[in-house]
């Protein structure tokens, strides 16, 4: 076999497919969020990010940046080690403690990222309880599939928020089989928002562990910020609730949060856990600010989505596609890949507005689509010129205006 | 089924075996590394840490902590996004750029840690080259392993650093079959170094990709430290080097080096590297301080294999059981899961000397050990009270002196 050859091929389908990933080269600028610095052929420009994650700029807060100054002037830069193995720094164990209260659980447990925290875990969890059977929402994010698959039990798939599905699978089990229903709350896609209560409901009633991704939550909902299960009033009925450090708390890294010897027991024999280097102690000074503030200043939510609202309201006010999503995600609706592409580049090129197309695997064929995340840093002039510029582009490529493809996810 | 009691009837079994973990919780001092803070019974100590895998201390350089700070200054705390909705910052591409050149290979990819990069990359191959066969040795690293078996292609398991198993399992596959063989420079747990040479002729005569796992090499060996291929001339032969930046260059993250097509198909097809938010660019910045600086210095290396080799020497001198490791790495074997744990207490309680206890199932059981990573900044004092210590405590604890069992390993 020519490997060579091989990968080439491979990569030149994608291309002619319209779906080979270009990476933005950006350059977050401290204090001007939403605003960065594009590199692109030789050339460097500002644009406003429409589509960081760093839902609530928070990787820009003065007060997580000078959390970080401080622990690297402390500690120095990395760990050194894993947990088990001189890894173990004084930030980690204080970020546990805070993560364990901010979620109302015994205990928590940091991992790399929230990807390596849902693949661990759910692939220890799978493995390792004798008989165990998997329920699945069918649009669960890559990382919670890869765990499920990886961990080798048997695995049912429950249609999309559909607690009626689910019971008709769990009863085909006796109570006494070892369950665990796994889903998230916020679908980062199309930004719609689980039926926890009515999941738990159906869960507890065949004795069926719960395991919650709040990934696309924390920071932005209930009262503290720990995400929609605090909102809900149903964190309790949670076994296990998984986070992210990286996306509204604009660090990185991950993290779940259950009982005490739930935790210990994934600590003990996770191996994405086990044999992974710790993060640096500025990385978890920089989330334990983060987390403290956000728990002090539920505004900044109200804000959030505030922004939200009137991104959509504005844009289906001009006849731009968006999705009804009741979070705040705003996904705007292309249908196309070759076309996503086009007006994601002539956002970028012509109107200094970056808003990543967003094609398969990370959504399906044919829902192709730009995903808007409006933070409670983009001001009213900026929205106004999204809003037309978005007008703009979609008449410049004849794009649909009424068009709602059906909407599914697999989000990114 | 009742979880908790299963979860807690698992962890007491783990107790009674004497292989819970318990963490030692440090806060490092930057500046005074090997000296760090421990916690302990509400008391903070100083211990002289000896078993960090920051092995040459550049998690506390200068250097690298001043990049890391402007970094922060300049763009703020997290990237924001996955390396394709907005996360990719300027520092990626040049730390991408960096590696690519430190390993002389066209291209480069960043991943979360040096275990999602091996998880992900080995799977990636696995699962998506058709007929593909992956040939690991038996005692690769856990990562490796899980990345292998999650690809689900055929596997063969070669007797450790033997190229004459390799060729045996290899002849019985076409030469058109695709073919990866994986493996390590520096096994990590008994510091023994794989014959590259002889494993590239091998698998060349049978037209196998090859995959180095360098990550207890990286900034150690080699002209400027890019691993043990750097060493024996044979880069050139490797189709894919893996590294991490979170032991000897000192930060965290992991990354392969390989072609350009090689390196664009992992980051086109990789899971754990699409969904995956990309690291902080003070973390990225951190990283191309540290590996600037260890390209440019080949004395910090020759410091640190003296000061290993003296360790060696002056433990050996007093009869205490160093494996004869031919790396960095200082193995000194228990060969027992709970006296290995009460030497290791010993150590920190009475002698301030921190040596985390390996036990299962990082090595395998009966090969329990202390595991002693010299670096370039353990001074002759330091070096004279470990062996005190040691010595001391041997006697204490009657441990054989001259025991040697059989060496294998599952690194950590």
């Amino acid at each position: 076999m020519d490997y060579e050859h091989y990968f080439t091929k491979r990569i030149s389908d994608l291309k002619s497919e319209g779906r080979y990933r270009v990476f933005a080269d950006l350059e977050r600028q401290k204090g001007r969020f939403p605003i960065a610095l594009n590199y692109r052929d030789g050339e460097v420009r500002e644009v406003v990010v429409w589509c960081s994650n760093d839902y609530l700029g928070m990787g820009q807060h003065p007060e997580v940046i000078a959390a970080a100054h401080e622990a690297l002037e402390r500690c120095g830069a990395g760990a050194g080690g894993t947990r088990n193995i001189s890894g173990t720094n004084h930030y980690h164990v204080l970020l546990e403690e805070e993560l364990a209260a901010f979620n109302a659980k015994e205990s928590a447990l940091l991992f790399t990222s929230g990807y390596v925290a849902n693949q661990t875990t759910l692939s220890t969890l799978g493995a390792t309880i004798p008989g165990c059977v998997v329920f699945s929402d069918e649009l669960n994010h890559n990382s919670m599939i890869e765990g499920i698959r990886h961990g080798r039990s048997a695995k049912q798939v429950f249609r999309h928020n559909d607690p009626e599905h689910l019971e008709q699978l769990l009863s085909a089990y006796p109570k006494e089989t070892p369950k665990l229903v796994a889903f998230e709350s916020v679908y980062s896609m199309d930004g719609d928002i689980a039926p926890i209560a009515e999941i738990c409901d159906v869960a507890e009633a065949h004795n069926a562990m719960t395991y919650l991704d709040e990934v696309h939550a924390v920071g932005m909902y209930g009262e503290q910020g720990s995400g929609v299960a605090e909102r809900d009033g149903v964190r309790d009925r949670i076994t296990i609730i998984q986070g992210t450090l990286a996306k509204a708390l604009g660090v990185v890294g991950g993290y779940i949060a259950a009982s005490a010897s739930c935790v210990d027991y994934v600590r003990s024999f996770g191996p994405g856990f086990i044999f992974s280097s710790s993060m640096p102690p500025a990385t978890a000074a920089a989330a334990l600010a983060s987390i403290r503030f956000l728990r002090a200043h539920p505004e900044i939510r109200d804000r959030h989505q505030e922004r939200a609202a009137t991104a959509k309201r504005l844009l289906a006010e001009r006849g731009i596609p968006v999705l009804p999503s009741v979070s705040h995600i705003v996904p705007v609706m292309v249908g196309n890949a070759a076309l996503c592409k086009q007006a994601s580049d002539l956002l970028l090129d012509e109107y200094g507005i970056y808003v990543q197309p967003i094609n398969y695997p990370t959504v399906p064929v044919g829902t192709e689509r730009l995903r808007i995340t409006p933070t409670p840093l983009h001001d009213d002039a900026m929205m106004a010129h999204l809003v037309e510029s978005f007008s703009a582009v979609w008449d410049r490529l004849d794009l649909h205006k009424a068009h709602h493809p059906k909407a599914v996810k697999a989000a990114e």
